[in-house]
């Protein structure tokens, strides 16, 4: 018999999503965080027809957030890796 | 006679927005630089019908910058600044 953990991501009461890792739990409840609090200021925009057109835009620069810090000037787009210089 | 200074921003060779103080001037010149980068990214989310709606998200959205970073977590509310405590 196993016993194996699993984290689930609750959000007013409802079991959104599952994880094996703490980490990716934390992650995506984080990420969940930030599209409500995108959710109001896109509706004050006026640019999206429903609701549901809302929470998708939401999400979606939830999760682009490093590209969308980068377009705002407030994180330096990372310097490709230069391959090591062969002596 | 009088000489007064204009502060014009170009765009594209286009005379986008004609300002009497530069920092003003400069500061609109940063917010359709950061219209330019988001819009790509807008784009890409499919939430939108036109180009123009695009293109009018990507102005919005660089207008609420400071909005924007605060519900990314990249940035702290700004604390209400506590009435002086009179002794």
């Amino acid at each position: 018999m196993t016993v194996i953990t699993q984290y689930v991501v609750v959000r007013d009461g409802e079991e959104k999503m599952t994880f094996t890792s703490k980490a990716e739990a934390d992650a995506h409840d984080k990420m969940l965080d930030m599209a409500e609090k995108l959710f109001p200021l896109l509706q004050k925009s006026g640019a999206l027809q429903s609701e549901k057109e809302v929470e998708d835009l939401a999400l979606f620069l939830a999760r682009e957030r490093e590209e969308l810090l980068i377009a705002l000037n407030a994180k330096k787009t990372a310097k490709p890796k230069k391959p090591p210089t062969t002596a």
